[in-house]
């Protein structure tokens, strides 16, 4: 069975420095990815239309990434049935709690799967654990980049001993 | 030359005994309303429809009143160039704060009038004042209603007196 | 195929009632739940047992409610592969900022999908569509439920308009 | 008939590199502006008497831009029955949130269409809302600019497929 | 030499149940109290006149409070040389920190000395502390309130004894 | 080795309901427990004699409890070496938020060890892990108390499972 | 009749950058100004005796400048009759809030005069106008300062219709 | 009878600038002293295995220093009956306010001691001052300490008179 092919999208083109870290983690999991770049507010129209057909379009995933009154992810899930995961992203003032409030507080009936403010690393894992619920092969890749992860912070700890005796 | 009407939109019935206000204050001023329960999630099709076509309906300003990640104020503003002003209407966690941040922090190109948390009396004003900057009859109802305001503070100020005799 | 099981996952049962809509939600997808009261703090080993062989029991999904220093989502998080959902329970002080942010900002590689304070019933439709991705009956039933929704609101539009009438 | 004026106050003239976006944005418009410093606290005076004759002065909207204990809009709201548009300003403590707060929370009676901190483009489009509700040619205006704006995210997202590919 | 009297005004009739506490104390040093109720944004010419006159007409220090984006006593401040004193009112949304923020962020050059949220005791002592300046009878009374608040702490804390001792 | 005592201090005795917490539990370790009502701001000379002298008079820890601008823990701290603990309680404003940013925000040379707002159960427990490190038979009653915990969870594991079934 | 001194005190003499602000205000109305670093915790006999006796050693007000859980204003406060102002320092986290609320925010009875964070300036002038409600001399420096920043505003003013033309 | 050791664990290797100043304080002291970076995430049964034999193998107190969603601290704590230290810090976003909030509001029974945002120095003098309840030794350096730190206060004190001359 193909993997079905997650979808990237952003409010704002200034959003791509934060965003491009979701797209590099899904390529290295070889998950097909389609990026971008999409407004609630100024194309609203685009916005729906893409999200109304993703399903169908052989999408397995939305993640949206957002600053401010982050609505983008909040819109493309009225859309679809598919699972959209937030990204808020940090803009010039109140630090993305703004963002991070406008992604995750949504009413009753339409989830939106928030991760950390300008966590677009985590919001393709969680894409790739989405995917892998049904794809055994892509569930080992996650298993292995978590013993990756694991082997990274012991090595870490072996380092740091250096620098403790420095002090 | 008539007033424009007004629209006043909830994005859920529950927050009626908020939004009541609004539709009292326009009344008041004999400013036609038409009120509706919309979603920006649930029926987000319904919310662009009745917002593209707003202006040509007969609308001069577009009300919004929703909680937690309140989107309804931006999406009824992605399709529209009326004003529309929105009101974040406190819910169970948060104390507003969400619903203010997720409807006055817009981006650059789609403002959100907003109001106070739960300030449906304001907003409803704030549309008064919008239609009376071409209508003399409605400025001068305004000025009165500030005159009365002014008087009521007065009258309280008097009434008080007897009460700080009693302490 | 038969659905994935989804684990519903609280950190004390003092969360029952905010949890309880997620389990209706779920059972009336008939998705198969199974609940349990574990605690990140105190029955840590328990949470890590139950986390590390979540997917070969079946599971798809987990979901996981906490308050306070809401560690519980993240604790699961890090022991599986498996999509790990987050519910911020409000406490008795910080109105839920605590738990949201102890939920949502997680570290680079350990995602949790997290929804709205007491968000329970998000959770499971959010759950619901992690594993319609590869279910077109339960896709279809989402579906479903998303035209209800629409004319539940649009039922509730209707009956507003008695209540305008009389204020 | 020809467009009112806006009047565009500062509380400070280090507010001028936010405002001068909304005095950029009116021209553009071409709609006649007139900028002041004014100080709700150094020139109450100036402040009062400025709002108290700006309608019969020829103008049609105020926007008041301020930082911290932002009281500017409030302060001009009291005096006039022209909307009033608050621009709260980012300062060096807070973020924002202290001029978000002092502008947005009136009272009853008296609003202040807010919006977004450092949001003076914003407040220009919205003024030239409120002036094009009886102004057929601003409003064809304001259309036009937000067709610009999504090609110019249709625009970007063309652009946006090269970088990813760069990747 | 006659002691000065104490303004204390607030902003709505609704603050009296906050505010009487600060007229209850400073009736117990016997200094001479004026209660207004006054409002930034409905009476401002009231404020404003009141305010500039207040030093004339035998005032030596000014109380003002208010709620949610509570400038009034800014507004006082603005218009004379008095201290002062603000007292944030809490209201019903965000637990009182919009008229903190509203109340103490003042810009350089137009101080309000800010009190606790709800702190109107603390405002008419902080009155009483400044009048004794140069005022020694109503310094020993403060003195001797000072010890009489020590004298009730270490009441309390012999009582508490018993109650611990029936845990 | 006799058990050093803790002492336990409110800043007011309204504080108790929270307070009665840490004592109860320290009484359940059998842990000498001193408690006292004592004021930063009101007997500030009584809370330095008593920590000054905490040492010598037996003391091993000292837990200290108040709200708003608490800042009794860090007066305490300021005239001991002993492991002072503060417990940030919640009062009518602002949800707990002040005080325990008064409490745990100290200054480097000072610290206080902070437990959760209205956490003195917890308290009373870090003050027993605390003489528990040179007491083995104290150390045991806390890992005797934490399977106690780990059993109460799976009890209440075992007891949803009926809950879940009448949904 | 001599005016009386101020004294500004500040924890650390990091606050420096910040506090000679409130110096230099002072020596431009010519009041004797007395200078100290001294920590609430650090050395909290130094600055509990600084303040018992600063009444009889002629101060009439006291400044008190500090960050993070600032406690320096408290500490003054709960030994002296003397009006206290508190200037909340910004430090390194949470952008001043901590010390903003760790000053304000004082229990019944011991009442800090808090001025904006960082604002030392303010502070000095809120001393001023303490020291002038007896000194006609210094009302007038007070009265001629206020006129002087009105100009200043309007010299402004002035200015900025260049910089608008050039727009 | 010989010091314990301390266990200064950081969850990434990033947090070392900041926990550095820890281990340079325990140095100060000769307190015996273990540095390690473990993730409650990416090793949690490192974690658990180190924190599970941190008491046997002669550990008396664990800091732990993370960031975001700050679990470590709560993880390793779940794991011991040593009193555990948590360090929140500072990341990219929101300021310190999630770690502060994620370390700080553990449940009932299973206690943190959270000192300030980045408060690493702190963190090590309370450990200084646990191992010290019964070390007559270490207590004396901390008094030391101390006294170090207040004449080092009043040293600055002295010097700042200069500085204030030359404003």
């Amino acid at each position: 069975m193909a993997l079905k092919k997650v979808a990237v999208i952003m409010g704002s083109d200034s959003d791509f420095p934060v965003v491009s870290a979701a797209v590099k983690r899904l390529n290295s999991f070889n998950i097909p990815v389609e990026v971008h770049v999409m407004s609630a507010h100024r194309t609203p129209a685009a916005a729906a239309e893409f999200s109304s057909s993703a399903k169908e379009n052989g999408f397995g995933v939305i993640l949206a990434a957002a600053g401010k009154a982050a609505h983008l992810a909040g819109v493309l899930a009225a859309h679809t049935t598919l699972p959209v995961i937030g990204i808020p992203v940090k803009s010039s003032t109140l630090d993305g709690l703004d963002a991070l409030l406008a992604t995750v507080q949504m009413p009753s009936g339409i989830p939106v799967a928030t991760v950390a403010i300008d966590g677009a690393d985590n919001a393709a894992i969680l894409a790739a654990q989405i995917l892998a619920v049904h794809d055994d092969g892509l569930a080992s890749q996650l298993a292995e980049m978590k013993r990756g992860m694991a082997e990274g912070v012991a090595k870490k700890d072996a380092d740091i001993q250096a620098k403790v005796r420095e002090l």
